[in-house]
């Protein structure tokens, strides 16, 4: 494939030098405004930009893939172009969101919250994410992510999705309407769901009740997932051993949420996936994908044009 | 191989338990009293009853394949015998320590230690382990199973060692001489030292002005790698990001210790390995070995008898 690539528009100063960079550092040529009518491939470079392009792709008629620079491709749904190529950051931002679930998980197992909030030498406490029984609901993006994040750890995986197709790296699949089983023995529930009328309050008092005294909440996806009122009565009672929220229903949690004075409640503020971790992550996915253009191999993210994602 | 196993002695129930578990989970049979004669191999399940040893074995005159339940096999060193395979629990212990340094990276990037004293909704903040770049003193048990373990996160990450020699997974290795250089524009800088007369105080005011202020310093090893003094004041004026300590100098830290005082400092009291984690992980490396064993595959641990390790 030919080296010189476009990376436009230039409206958003940080992205555009980040993603020349990622070109350059992947080999490629990156054209200036007098090679956009020879440039082969297409970065876009400003996600607020979407009303440049039929100026700019008009101007640059010897492009075949355009890469777009965030995981939903709605801005650009009337522009998809079946002669195209069209790649988009999918799965990029799921990374850090299974990171935030790893360090939830490892903060309440080896009891982390505590010793951060100690002002003395504590008792010997915590238990090992090591061959631990981890249960997930949900089976897209985050959860793919957070398996690959915890293949060496020897966990005992069982993921519960809407039907029970198995998932790669999970040792056991659950459909919803088995979720009281999926949860019973595990060391910890990690809530990475969409949310829907069908999964609104899925951990609720009696799923609460089935997990169990040793067993930790962890929630990446939506507050509306979890009864607030139930998970603060079964941490208050030891119903179950602790949560880790990332989200609440509502945001931000107000000050007068019971959930705030519990020392086994730790609520941390929707950052999953901060603005600021997001660049370095599409820019990484953009060296990756200029590296496997130039070597003709397949692309990262492809967007069915078709199907519109 | 032969699937009749024995599991002894039987001088402690809750291990002996274990053990049986997990050579019935490998697809081994467990030789009872009267199978002893012809078990082809032998699980150790008391580190505290070497000295029955003479006796067990021989009344098991089919043996193979003896399995000790510790790294140390000190109190058996009389009793090795080069006819027979021996294997020790080499390795299992340096993986809680390794998760605990994964724990600490993660809350100290994450900013897990604010959110955990918090009692209000918090700004946005922190930073990805996910693509950082971390220093490692140290070339051993632990340092293998924290590579082994940052391997889905795609770290770049500097080992520093007594030698340059190249340490697997790892991007760049450094000798102890060059230390400064290996921290210099890290994230993180993990002690998995031995501690001695060359590595006590490697951790100085010279080297926290090296590591910077974006890097978060974890402590796995020794107290006496750190001078506290120059921590602390590393610590209060923004020198460095934050530190996660496992070990201090003296154990227990006393109460009068200024870290205890400061947000970005966070201490365990010495439980990278504690004692409630060694029986799950002794009984995981026995099911393995003894499905290794019963597939004919090579087992891990193996003593050197020659050697006596």
């Amino acid at each position: 494939m030919s080296g010189l690539i476009a990376v436009v528009p230039d409206t958003r100063p940080v992205m555009h030098e980040a993603f020349t960079g990622a070109v350059r550092d992947a080999g490629g040529e990156v054209a200036g405004t007098a090679g956009l009518a020879d440039a082969q491939a297409m970065i876009w470079a400003d996600p607020y930009a979407a009303n440049l392009y039929p100026e700019l792709i008009a101007a640059a008629p010897a492009v075949q893939w355009v890469q777009l620079p965030y995981a939903g491709i709605e801005p650009f749904v009337d522009h998809l172009d079946e002669r195209l190529v069209w790649t988009c950051a999918k799965g990029v931002y799921a990374d850090p969101v299974a990171e935030w679930v790893m360090a939830a998980l490892l903060m309440g197992l080896r009891d982390f919250h505590v010793f951060a909030a100690a002002d003395s030498w504590c008792a010997e406490s915590g238990r090992n994410l090591l061959g631990a029984r981890i249960t997930v609901l949900g089976g897209g993006g985050i959860t793919r992510s957070l398996l690959r994040l915890l293949e060496p750890w020897g966990c005992q995986v069982t993921v519960v999705r809407r039907t029970a197709d198995p998932v790669a790296g999970a040792a056991r699949t659950f459909a919803l309407a088995d979720v009281h089983q999926a949860v019973t023995g595990a060391d910890a529930v990690v809530v990475a769901l969409a949310l829907t009328d069908e999964t609104r309050h899925v951990v609720d008092a009696a799923l609460l009740e089935a997990m169990g005294q040793r067993c930790w909440l962890v929630n990446a996806a939506r507050g509306g997932h979890v009864d607030h009122d139930a998970l603060g009565a079964a941490l208050r009672s030891g119903v179950i051993a602790g949560a880790v929220l990332d989200v609440t229903d509502p945001e931000p949690l107000p000050n007068s949420s019971e959930l705030w004075g519990l020392e086994n409640c730790v609520i941390t503020p929707h950052i999953g996936n901060t603005r600021e971790m997001g660049l370095p992550l599409i820019t990484n996915r953009v060296r990756e994908n200029v590296g496997r253009w130039l070597a003709g191999e397949e692309l990262l993210g492809l967007v069915d044009v078709a199907l519109g994602y």
